[in-house]
């Protein structure tokens, strides 16, 4: 079943049957250096996470190292629901976006966008992005895409992005302090408190919107806010396939459409993510939503591990992982397209063994 | 599951979930006339082979003869396995090439290119093909195909296949003899061997390559070693579906490669095939594919009929039948777009019912 967050269930269902392109923005923040501050990932490694998650989505192997990433408690990557779908009902098309990577995938035949985006730097100390640029080379990406389906699910996999999306909420002004996400069950509050606290001290009165960006974003918010605003000119349906994170891209938008005095036409715009992030007691997903001037669908998937005894697994329902990797947006086009909870437990399954 | 012969995964996970076109390539030659040599098909009727595949991967019976192609054994013909994926998860075209047909399917709505390409004479006696016209039309139809999908998948049905395809490799030079699979499990090596000889005494020094293929290959041989070289020029990824006989075309456009001092893009050319081939301990495909100049990635289906009682098809797991019709290619594609094993093992048996 898919449920709704917000607005109604017309944009999902219209979906139903329709074919999806599958896009993955991997970016690097020196954010994630901070010790403690994700768990999406091998400590040590975690600049290495979304390189990985785009091998196993791709091809069903990580190359760039010998196993799955997994969080310190052995929680395996939201990547694993992502391929478990593409398995058993595929995507159009996969496609992967260089949003500023430590280190490429090592993928053949797979189309993998570059932008000359560089990694970026830590928040704590101003993560010195090019924003304007990076919206720009977003607007202009959605304007020259070229598509073999019929709408995109928009996925992302930026270790400490949740970190990035806090300040970022926070440096534009939204009282969202409680309303974000953590790759933790119990969110390291201290040390990204800490981080948060640093990046906004940066952040001046003076501070234009993407001096702001400049600070305390990260490059995948920037990029996707370009993004969204592109597609507006074009007749293409858009999934955010993600929780909090994708969230704060619409509130970057918001805020860019506030100081152009510009509308958004939010009917092809959906946010889906999945039951861990929609019943989260530790984060607002429809709160963060309804921040915005614009309305917007959003919508979860019912799927959680209760058909599974894998241990590794079961960590999920008890909220150690929640969402990433497109989880949520890969869950509802399996869901819209017959595949059953069963049968992406059994396929999840299939990996661990 | 799908295996990796050689190359890596890349090139088959960049086509899942897209849309094939499924060519399949019908020829005769006189040499299936040999008494004993093949067992594809129906005694005195063999020659209607690829005529009564053709049908019955399009619409599902045969109508040219009353009954399914039956080898002597009463194998049932590998276009079972082709009919039962297009069932499961249609191929988004079928489309029949006459490379040289005794008679024609009796088909309507169903697009037959016809080349005037005249069935081939036995090998025995030089098989008198127009070698170099046959090759050329290969190369006009892939540089003119209008495709309605995203890569083609080229089959093939020309009983006798597997003697013209060793008798080509071996008059170019390739020692191949211990490499060519057979539609027998006992394979008829002491007829086929005589034929083959007999083949070989015709071939002259100063022969150059198409006069030897005018006297010792098959049209579908000729014609795809064409087709692959018109592709070259165009976007479009293809998998030959097939076991040593696809090989083969390889190893004639790799001599005509030679000859012409060209080289190949074989990027977008991938073989797939059984693993009745695959594993099959009287050929080499592996051997086949890496006498090449050129590399190329093959994969097989791990599809076999451990999943049913009914004795025809268990004959296959006996080594009895293994390749043809596309069947490797098309398991390859089911499994590609999340068809079960056990699905496509209920749908042939239905047919045999």
């Amino acid at each position: 079943m898919i449920q709704t967050i917000t607005g109604n269930k017309d944009f999902i269902e219209s979906l139903r049957g329709k074919r999806a392109s599958f896009l993955l923005c991997m970016s690097n923040t020196a954010t994630a250096n901070t010790p403690g501050i994700t768990q999406a990932g091998i400590p040590g490694m975690l600049h290495l996470t979304p390189t990985l998650d785009a091998e196993f989505i791709s091809i069903g192997e990580v190359r760039s190292l010998g196993t799955i990433a997994e969080t310190p408690k052995g929680v395996p990557t939201p990547a694993l629901l992502t391929r478990a779908v593409h398995l058993l009902h595929p995507f159009r098309e996969i496609e992967l976006l260089n949003l500023g990577l430590e280190i490429t995938p090592k993928l053949e035949h797979f189309k993998v966008h570059t932008f000359s985006i560089a990694p970026s730097g830590s928040i704590e100390q101003g993560a010195s992005i090019p924003a304007a640029e990076v919206f720009e080379k977003g607007v202009a990406f959605a304007q020259n895409l070229v598509l073999q389906s019929d709408y995109i699910i928009l996925a992302e996999s930026v270790p400490a992005g949740t970190t990035t999306a806090l300040a970022t909420a926070l440096a534009l002004g939204y009282d969202a302090r409680d309303k974000f996400s953590s790759s933790f069950k119990n969110a390291p509050e201290g040390i990204k408190q800490r981080v948060i606290d640093q990046a906004l001290s940066h952040v001046n009165e003076s501070d234009d919107l993407f001096e702001i960006l400049a600070k305390v974003g990260d490059n995948m918010l920037i990029f996707n806010a370009g993004l969204l605003l592109g597609l507006q000119n074009r007749d293409i349906p858009i999934v955010l396939a993600g929780g909090t994170q994708m969230a704060c891209v619409l509130l970057v938008v918001n805020r860019i459409l506030q100081m152009m005095e510009g509308e958004l036409d939010s009917s092809k715009i959906a946010l889906c993510t999945t039951k861990w992030v929609a019943e989260d007691a530790h984060s607002d997903i429809k709160g963060l939503l309804e921040m915005n001037d614009f309305s917007i669908n959003a919508y979860y998937a019912d799927f959680d591990f209760s058909l599974t005894a894998h241990p590794a697994l079961k960590l999920y329902d008890e909220g150690e992982a929640k969402e990433g990797v497109g989880a949520g947006g890969a869950l509802v086009y399996a869901l819209l397209n017959g595949i059953t909870k069963e049968q992406i437990t059994r396929k999840v399954e299939s990996f661990l063994r």
